[in-house]
């Protein structure tokens, strides 16, 4: 499983490719949240997110020649960005399996990206592991998981190693991290990260109502589940249930789970706009709303937290902006 | 008059206030110019423009007593920011005479940050400097010119610096560096900081059709003005002519001006938040709108472009997502 050097080989590897991304704030969010926001904005992320970092750093830990076979993915956002340019820079195929009816922007964005996408039926029943499989035993493809895999967790982590330095260097001894959470690589990469560099900070996860899963799970003490799968604008972080490797970093580190509605994502998603000059998606922007309308659920002088991704379309950044942009 | 010595100067003086703003860049704009982009984002700078280098170096620079009497700017929107803001850290008076017909948001935002903001009718014949005059004279203040102020160029060639070094850690040894131009502080501050550091990285102003005297003064050799004042969705940039102290540098050290339609701001703002995740207003997209759309007139393999500020409102950034966003 992942551990702290791990974190720190990746970053290691990601050096001179991932961006270092900065931490921004803004005297008007600070006096929305009734303290100090620090705002670390991976919507700047090559590819619109952090996925980047997870996707490099686990092509980067393949031997030459496994890796020269290609890899493959499942994702219908942004893991399927990461991966494919990743593999881009490394010069081996990438094939991604998205759902049919995954946003054409998404799906052009990976193929541009020079990935081979294979689009699958999700409302016909297909089945995206048989189709899967099959290619990857045929080609002798590696599968990059989106957040289940040690390395992939460890690519995430080297954005806590980043936090755990700019928190340092701004003197900010101990915060709350809020972290946009699906699966839960980011928050337990982060969480691990910051265990070694800044015990301190503390991470809490982040997610829509109705998708509360990682909440709910840190209370109970084992994984839970969501009882819908879609049907959310934060539809990045729309995952199941916490990873198998995910969950027990998360209970271990991280304090208990903030949840927020749609309504208060879109809002973020505004004041970003307005006060950062940030992109941020939906479900990139359910860190920043806890910071801003759950202030009496966080302690402390100064949160920080995550824009996870920016891969909106503009559709929904223009309802956004027309609910809430004045 | 400003020199190396002076900008440096700046920069030591803004060390831990000013951002360092990231080099981004985006495979996908690369393509659309047929060469690489790198896009310095000052909209992510304090007050979401690079105005606050300059307001930060002027006021930093004053005598503490001199300092301490406040100081005076006019401007309808972004300088007005960065004074302020600056002033505020210093905990001095900043009073700030802005027109009455102002975008809401600015004079708003310029009072949230703590400078008393002086209206004055603009359409009734009211004039500001008399305004201003008798305040300035009555309470002692300094007046912060928004770009021929020897100091206010030194801030925004801090801009400049961070170019150089950037570009330098990218490999990159010429390339032409599009600026949006206004008066000409920040791209006079830039082109001297570049003489001094990157001699092979020449700047090249960008302004919209109609407001081109940047472009004619630096062709016929002498200070040109434009017919009209306004009307025009670049409002940050629409000034009546270069300044006395920015045009003899840009006419020293600059390549020929380049100018784009409305239009094409508003594309280049759409493709910022959509390549980028960058909110750009759109005066502040005009050199990424040349390095976009003029690649016959930019020399190279690599070009570089500002995106010198964010400050546009959610209906104006609606209607640019709405014809160019998809």
């Amino acid at each position: 499983m992942t551990d702290i050097a791990m974190i720190r080989a990746a970053a290691a590897r990601l050096e001179g490719h991932a961006r270092r991304t900065p931490l921004l704030s803004s005297p008007f969010l600070d006096q929305i949240a009734g303290r100090r926001v620090l705002v670390k904005p991976e919507c700047l992320q090559h590819t619109g997110s952090f996925k980047y970092r997870g996707g490099r750093a686990a092509l980067s830990a393949l031997v030459p020649a496994v890796r020269a076979r290609g890899v493959i993915a499942y994702s219908s956002g942004n893991h399927a960005q990461g991966v494919a340019r990743a593999a881009a820079e490394f010069g081996v195929p990438a094939v991604i399996v998205m759902p049919r009816d995954a946003p054409q922007l998404k799906i052009d964005n990976t193929m541009s990206l020079g990935a081979e996408v294979i689009l699958y039926d999700r409302a016909g029943g297909e089945n995206r592991e048989a189709i899967g499989e099959a290619i990857m035993r045929d080609r002798g493809l590696t599968l990059v998981k989106p957040y289940d895999d040690p390395q992939v967790i460890a690519g995430q982590g080297t954005c806590g190693l980043e936090i755990a330095a700019q928190a340092r260097a701004r003197g900010v001894q101990a915060a709350d991290v809020l972290v946009c959470c699906g699966g839960g690589g980011l928050s337990s990469g982060i969480a691990l990260a910051l265990e070694a560099e800044a015990p301190g900070l503390s991470v809490r996860p982040c997610e829509p109502e109705g998708f509360d899963d990682v909440a709910r799970s840190l209370r109970s003490g084992r994984i839970e589940t969501n009882d819908r799968q879609s049907d959310n604008v934060c539809d990045a972080i729309l995952t199941p249930a916490p990873g198998a490797l995910t969950f027990p970093v998360m209970r271990r580190l991280c304090g208990p789970g903030l949840v927020v509605s749609e309504t208060e994502a879109l809002r973020a998603m505004a004041l970003a706009f307005q006060r950062l000059k940030l992109v941020a998606e939906p479900g990139g922007a359910v860190a920043l709303a806890a910071a801003l309308f759950r202030r009496d659920d966080i302690a402390g002088d100064t949160v920080i937290c995550t824009i996870s991704g920016g891969n909106v379309d503009a559709a929904m950044f223009r309802q956004a902006l027309g609910r809430f942009g004045d």
